[in-house]
């Protein structure tokens, strides 16, 4: 079982990513200084990661038992994003353990990096609350994500 | 000048409005039923109202003295919100008062009408606080779209 | 049965409601020019709403059958709202329709009303989709609601 | 000019924190599975840290020249949160480099923590967007903070 990290990946470059998605910059996303809020960023990264999960295997269902459970997000603020405007999200997985899945993210605004991610899934038991070996078949379909575009 | 309402306006059609902005249905929209919350349709008309204020003259600046202030927002609930989706937003002009500006919009995914909205905005002295007499030149402004894209 | 409207409450005056809600203004709730959105009006009319629909009764659960769905909501926006406070939410019943409840609501910081809603709830059977007749457990709940706290 | 990290601070430990704040949590701010959800988290630690900050010096007002930028933001997901409730947020300072600040912040419902979080700001010219070293009266006003409650 591999559970080595794939270290030294730059999140700031788009060719890191494999997997794109793209949101839409609203103006409730604004906060007292007209730039993007703090908070906006944390949304987009959500919105690129539930659309890749989704693209993995079907939406788990509200009650589903097992499924990866976000540990934890790390968001690093680079620069002002601004409205109107579109925000492309690169997701990729950076590393795979035993039960948690590491992924990095780029968001970018019109090719220029505004903010990396990255987040810490953990495969839960979700009756006991328990983290457990994550299944061969979603380890599957991860692993190609480990790779950027141009790789 | 015009004072009377453009009655009778069937906001569920789309060839009612002859603007149109659309937004991206986000995960972070959704309620507890999984469907697209009801604050989320709110979002939606002001995403879509920003973009037509701003198409009619620059963005008003933070601190700016004269500009259309929100009165009143009715939003009616016609059909459940789903993600993944987009949805298009259609806005119109249905009234236009000595200082007030009476906007209609529909929301609709994949051609289906979801909600619609009515807004009063009213033109008014920041400093103050108190409306006024809407200039001209808005009021030109905002005539042509008193018509649906079909008229 | 009354279908009569409780006409002509005002909604600014904080002696028309009976049950009373708080929420905290937060600093995400404020827009580019540094006062609460309006978004976060509806917010907070939300707030008092499920907290007054979770007095009648327990919660209904996510997929429950037959429940209130809210068919409009309209917002009126008085005075502006600041950073930080907190906002009382007085919620009261206008109107008692054979499916559907009229709610009045008014938001107070320090006791100065800064904006007024009504909602129109339709109970529904969610299977269908169709409006149904109110249980009379239901009406019974809420009538009480009809009268304001001098009353 | 001390840049050492306060090691081994547990942000789960409530007595950690010298600094309170409190935040209701809302029915907006739950998701599909009826939990607060990931993106309430990052408002919680926000409002912590935006009273936090103005409890030092007055608010920055918007288009100040020099202030701290948030640079990177981490949240751990360590408990579901529930609604209605209310969420007492602990902060404190971790760490003080020559122009930024490493804050640490707990989410306690009913006394058990449900997330913790580290913030880096850093002091910047925001003319300029570069970092600059922090004023000598910002640096003594948080130092007090880098002590629990209990120290």
């Amino acid at each position: 079982m591999n559970d080595k990290s794939d270290a030294n990946i730059d999140l700031t470059n788009a060719d890191s990513f494999p997997f794109w998605s793209r949101d839409r910059i609203r103006f409730a996303d604004l906060d007292i200084n007209g730039h993007v809020n703090n908070i906006a960023f944390a949304v987009y990264c959500e919105s690129g990661r539930v659309h890749f999960r989704e693209t993995l295997t079907a939406r788990p269902k509200p009650g589903e038992k097992t499924d990866f459970v976000v540990l934890k997000v790390s968001i690093t603020y680079i620069q002002q994003g601004y409205y109107p405007g579109e925000v492309d999200i690169g997701t990729r997985v950076l590393k795979l353990g035993n039960s948690s899945c590491t992924m990095g993210q780029g968001l970018f605004c019109d090719g220029d990096c505004i903010g990396t991610a990255e987040t810490i899934w953990v495969y839960t038991d979700q009756t006991t609350g328990k983290s457990m070996t994550m299944p061969d078949k979603m380890r599957n379909l991860l692993s190609p994500y480990m790779r950027g575009r141009e790789d």
